[in-house]
């Protein structure tokens, strides 16, 4: 039974749960749900469509319900299952390849003259993965008897679908990536057996969904140099094992429903005037990301900094404010990166900023209200990531703010295929660009103004979360029905398969063979 | 009249040409060949077809020539003219965006998070780049009399070709890129304006040329989002403007008359005798690079010391000899880099070496008649490039070598294409991959040795510079006729040329349009 209507039971896998239980004093197990992020924006649909949530453990209460070996329910309709994951593994597994090798890969945050360097510290970490991967596998395997769809999350999990297939081989699958994926050239850095274990892991799926067509694509054209695989770029689709794997983008949408209602709260609304105190009679320019790699917060600040260099009359008259709460201090390049930022917005306010006026304002903690306040009263929005898989900020903006604020948004982020029409598009690189695009935005004429924040507001309602996982439950049986199809024809037809699958194939002659990285010459 | 039988005149253009002229006592110019490097070995091949060559003048010989607006008649049949590059656009033009923007790109070198920054230097500097692109363009098009080729080289002329086409829409030209070439995401680190600028003036040819196929791809790819661009991924054609544009693989070649005269000279067999006598009974681990960025020299002593911790048995019996002429010293990564490859080194010397052995030698001068000493002797020859256009190196020392040496060689470098097969392979960021192939190389038994040795020679002498230029012209001519052909298709059918270029191009929809940076949505 779910709200949905969707007819098979759902099991979904990511790392982190949207929902982690404590034992109470009685010896009962409370549940809470995690604060912000992506998985907890899933969650609203996936448990309204009757889904087994199956994620690590992270609390002892977790560990609980894991030892227990079954899963609990949860609100409205779900269930949550939890994965023990064997102590020595989780490091490897979790920062050693997932944060700090597929990350980086995604985003292309390597110094590729001298970094990455694999070496056996890699190749432990990436059994670790393997075998967290394996283990996930294993206990969605589990729950076969309901026959369910699989929805397995993101980079941390990307071979569980080859595990999972090997274990069920008509098990249906979905993967859905919220990071960007890298190109062909760049997917060259990893380890080749690295590289063609990821693509084949995620390739055990029916579908594999990206939040863009950009990522989609990419996949499919690091797929072309893997042996065996024959890819059609005009139809995303990729061809492996006799099945068929469609590739395709099913951007995510928010559920406005808990957003308003959170900045409809007595806590914003005090939030909210605490802010237009601090803010006065200035225009406020706002950021909000954690304070990650990929978010480029540096050439926020530098970019602002030119701003104000070319446009005294702005001196005071506006004020950045730069909502950035910590992410993963325990990495090395974080806090390097967070200390940069830090220096980026001193030098700013030591070289612009008066008795009366400082610039820049960074608020550094966790502090979702917060910024939900904050959403409300900007005037313009500042999200340059240098890549970005999607970014909710973008989205979420423009849902609560109040004041036909405008957004500047890299067109590296995955939300610029959706909003991109209606914002200010920038090169994330590029300081003129983003600083001509802060001035533009700041004193964009009102009608203007209002158009583009209607426009913005109406693309990100015209998706639905129900209709993110609906589209991709439809492909997945789409894709198993052409699995056979295409295994029949290519019976029936000897080469016909091959030809028919699209002119790509067959022209990459000797690269798709058993020598798969030798391109053959002119 | 030339050797070659090529029918038309061919001009040649380059930054650095492959002569120089210094005045003599008596006022004559004495002309000087240029030490290594590609455009010396084209020199051969394309001053036998008689062709005239037209590089930046960089001697107070070259500005005399320059000034006298003439052209010099240098050996064989060839002649060279020179232009003058204003003084205030050299820094800019060469330094700014040749060498720390394209060069950087092309080889994928940033940390991106916080690398590259663009500004207003680099909108200076890429004013620079666009005058001097004009006035190379300027001094083909002075040619024009003579109905010529046109050959334009590497990424410092990126823009000639679109401005040559201005000056004369039906101009034969060829360009060809003598690095890598990025990939369609990296390339969007560049501010919008340039990139569209430097794929549209690389489209002013009639055929861009690559050293492999996976460059000419990327080049591909690149242009699918560039309006009015139509890509046939398959048939590796662009169609823009009325014209079609041949994208395509011509890898370099080798004359191996002038290194094998130089192998056998009396010098390098003098200077071969005394390597002998330093290296003694061990064996010969080799490198040969100008410390580059993208050249992976720290990688490669990291990997020794990984091999040499897990073979002790080598120990005293190897010896890494690392020649490494200094480059681009006046740029700050380019200092820092040379600075960590010694440490690499020192470190390995100081934790391995005895009284007795030294596990690792730096030689860091230009010195090619060295180089070619050291080719005739390697056991292994070490080329592990993070990315690289072609390589020489790769080609010049299995030419060379007397010992049936094993070539260990990096899937990145272009020369893998062509060698791969008789080469030991190695991703170059995998220390272990690369450690494995280092003591696979030293112990291979002599007859896989010799079948090697025998196969690499082989694979580099199938391939002439005759070859290498006359599939060039062949495709210039190619392209003018299915210009001509397609854009009368085009109007005879209507949309039927949109659909006889390929598959790919129409597929793209929104992508192909006025906004080509929104790809639109599932």
């Amino acid at each position: 039974m779910n709200a949905l209507a969707i007819e098979s039971p759902l099991v979904v896998a990511s790392n982190r749960g949207p929902v982690s239980f404590y034992p109470e004093a009685d010896g009962q197990l409370r549940s809470e749900r995690g604060s912000g992020g992506l998985v907890t924006a899933l969650a609203g649909v996936l448990f309204e469509a009757d889904a087994t949530w199956i994620a690590a453990a992270m609390t002892v209460g977790d560990r609980e319900v894991a030892a227990s070996n079954r899963t609990v329910e949860v609100d409205p309709v779900g269930h949550m299952g939890f994965l023990e994951i064997p102590s020595d593994r989780y490091e490897g597994y979790y920062n050693g390849i997932a944060n700090h090798i597929l990350w980086f890969l995604h985003h292309h945050l390597w110094e590729v003259a001298t970094d990455p360097v694999f070496d056996e510290g890699t190749q432990r970490a990436w059994e670790d993965y393997r075998e967290v991967n394996r283990l996930f596998a294993h206990a969605l395997d589990a729950e076969q008897g309901r026959n369910p769809v699989y929805l397995i999350q993101d980079y941390h999990l990307s071979l569980v679908p080859g595990f999972l297939r090997e274990l069920q081989p008509r098990a249906r699958i979905a993967h859905f990536s919220h990071t960007p994926f890298v190109g062909p050239t760049f997917i060259r850095l990893l380890p080749d057996e690295m590289r063609e274990s990821l693509l084949r892991g995620m390739l055990g799926a029916d579908v594999l969904g990206f939040q863009s067509e950009q990522w989609a694509e990419n996949f499919l054209l690091c797929v072309r140099d893997l042996p065996g695989a024959r890819v059609d770029l005009r139809r995303r689709r990729v061809s492996v094992d006799g099945r068929t794997v469609l590739v395709r983008s099913y951007p995510i949408a928010l559920d406005p429903g808990p957003l308003r209602r959170t900045a409809a709260s007595a806590e914003v609304k005090q939030l909210r005037k605490e802010l237009e105190a601090w803010k006065g009679d200035a225009k406020l320019l706002l950021r909000v990301d954690r304070m990650e790699l990929s978010k480029n917060v540096p050439r926020g600040f530098m970019a602002y900094e030119r701003f104000l260099l070319d446009h005294p009359n702005w001196y005071g008259r506006v004020k950045f404010l730069a909502l950035l709460p910590p992410s993963r201090t325990e990495i090395a390049e974080y806090a390097e990166y967070a200390d940069r930022s830090f220096e980026e917005a001193e030098r700013v306010n030591a070289k612009y900023g008066t008795d009366d006026w400082q610039p820049v304002e960074i608020r550094a903690k966790e502090d979702y209200v917060g910024a939900v306040a904050a959403y409300g009263l900007y005037d313009a929005l500042l999200v340059n990531p240098v890549f970005d898989g999607m970014n909710l900020v973008a989205m979420e903006g423009p849902l609560v703010n109040k004041r036909n604020g405008v957004l500047v948004l890299s067109r590296n982020a995955g939300a610029f295929a959706r909003l991109g029409r209606h914002a200010v598009p920038i090169n994330p690189f590029d300081l003129n660009e983003t600083a001509d695009a802060i001035r533009f935005a700041l004193e964009m004429p009102n009608d203007q103004r209002m158009r583009r924040a209607r426009g913005l507001a109406r693309a990100v309602l015209a998706h639905s979360p129900a209709r993110w996982l609906t589209t991709q439950l439809r492909d997945v049986d789409a894709a198993q029905g052409l699995g056979s199809e295409s295994a029949q024809q290519l019976e029936e037809s000897g080469g016909a398969f091959h030809h028919d699958v699209g002119g790509f194939a067959q022209d990459r002659g000797g690269l798709v063979t058993e020598h798969g990285d030798l391109p053959h010459e002119h």
